[in-house]
């Protein structure tokens, strides 16, 4: 995968934002084709270290959450387009963390279980996290939040994603996967952010292991797709111990998670009929045999992420 | 995987039920660490073949779904108790079929977007299934029902899965995978049958690759264990095109899909923290790093399994 970087991005403040909104002047604009290296921030915008107790990660502040780097205006992206982002590399930085908020917060899949906080520093030494008692999670980082800025004018919390992506946070847009979002204003409004070096499907606890990283990512704007949630192909890892499974991918995003199974479901057998010339109802049966349902997330209130995917290896 | 059968059921009238009743006579006692062979008939009980039409399948009837082989009395297992159950073996007979019925029925995901029936009769061939335009399905076989016994007395519909497990549909329970199943009865009184020669995490049209089956299994019966819903270990294969992975798994059965996400990833921290010595809030954190969420049925109304996955290969 070579790639050459056309531009730069810091996470100074001058190249952060903490609502989708689409009045936000670009910090760039970018042509098709041009690489750009995003230097993205923690969850939390550094609240937090390798020292932070599970009772001080319960007390910091929700108001910077999430901070991203952009957006960036990508030339030739109209309403209706999609944006394809093709991610080439993330690197994070020697560490991150993973914590809960005391359960009367409301965050997470399980806070009537949990009445205090907790909190682990994770080090994060190559491909490797280390955990309590020797565990080592494998990494495979990706960006919890990326998308574009919605039609809806004012600001949007970056907590729920959203029909043009957003905290999505599906553990498979790795590193050598695209992902398609739809856009909804000129120029796309991109940004990204919210890295995590690893997430298990459903990022329970409301975190995953928060990484402050960087995200390399080459543009480019597709006329011929027709799709109303993001969609995303992801070449590997598809196991936690890393074994390659080239997949086509559609997102469920909605409030609530039989209604989210439907649209991923729907969106896949769209993707079915268009791309590989089935019927719907031939498509309604293989998705039956084949496609595999993923709860992404199950956390990012009140929209949850559900994944369709199909293996590319079934097609001849 | 070296195992001599001990004792071999046919699918003959006398051997099969079609609901679960605890007070149904046992066709077989075994002792633990005897291995029996149950030959399976297909869910709608030979009503279909390689020739019917989809207009066909919308007309058969539901009055035999399922029929199982048993119950199967495993001597010494009490309530309280777990059933284990490795499978050591599945054989399908060369054909299946996976269809939809019309929507005014109301089955599987989408019935609202499918008025008239589908159907597609597979020629099952080795470890792989043909479809339409030259797609190939990789074949990874499961019993989509097994169950034992429940407490409840009287006559109980095996379209939803239960405590004591029953119509899961969980895809990853193929040969090589121990089923742990939590005991009501004496007995436990064991069935199985609805065998799948392959089928997405979802069942999302309400049928996998049904297909007539062999299924052969040795039990035990584990006192050590407190679960309140099936768990299961499945060494392979974890992805469509078979790479191993050896997982731990639990299930969350529940008639919201939200609840039994959270059941899922409670019996996950229960049997991290048995298991492997983690408080709480290290099993939760841990689960949100690295535990999957996979919606593997929600079409066996009135009740959904979502199951919680860990890989083994994270511990030391």
């Amino acid at each position: 995968m070579a790639y050459s970087v056309d531009y730069e991005l810091s996470d100074d403040d001058e190249n952060i934002h903490n609502a989708w909104d689409n009045s936000l002047d670009p910090i760039l604009t970018v042509e098709p084709g041009e690489v750009v290296r995003f230097e993205c921030r923690d969850a939390v915008d550094g609240q937090v270290d390798m020292e932070t107790t599970a009772a001080e990660f319960g007390e910091v502040s929700f108001d910077p959450v999430h901070p991203l780097t952009g957006p960036v205006y990508v030339e030739g992206a109209e309403p209706g387009d999609v944006l394809a982002v093709e991610l080439l590399n993330l690197e994070h930085k020697g560490w991150g963390y993973t914590g809960f908020m005391p359960g009367d917060m409301g965050l997470g899949l399980l806070p009537e279980d949990f009445e205090e906080s907790g909190y682990h520093a994770w080090e994060l030494d190559g491909d490797t996290g280390h955990f309590v008692n020797d565990i080592e999670v494998p990494l495979h980082p990706f960006p919890g939040t990326i998308g574009n800025a919605p039609a809806a004018d004012g600001e949007h919390d970056t907590l729920p994603p959203r029909d043009v992506g957003g905290n999505m946070d599906v553990k498979h847009m790795t590193a050598g996967s695209t992902v398609y979002l739809p856009v909804e204003v000129a120029g796309a409004l991109f940004s990204t952010g919210d890295c995590h070096a690893a997430q298990g499907d459903g990022e329970v606890c409301v975190t995953g292991i928060e990484a402050p990283m960087f995200v390399t990512a080459r543009f480019d704007v597709r006329t011929d797709m027709d799709i109303s949630q993001p969609q995303f192909e992801s070449d590997h890892p598809y196991t936690p111990t890393g074994a390659d499974e080239p997949m086509y991918a559609t997102t469920g995003i909605a409030d609530d998670l039989m209604v989210a199974t439907k649209k991923a479901i729907r969106h896949m057998i769209d993707h079915l009929e268009a791309e590989r010339g089935l019927t719907r109802g031939e498509a309604y049966i293989l998705c039956s045999a084949i496609v595999d349902l993923k709860i992404s997330e199950v956390v990012d209130a009140p929209n949850w992420t559900v994944t369709a995917y199909v293996p590319e290896s079934i097609f001849p």
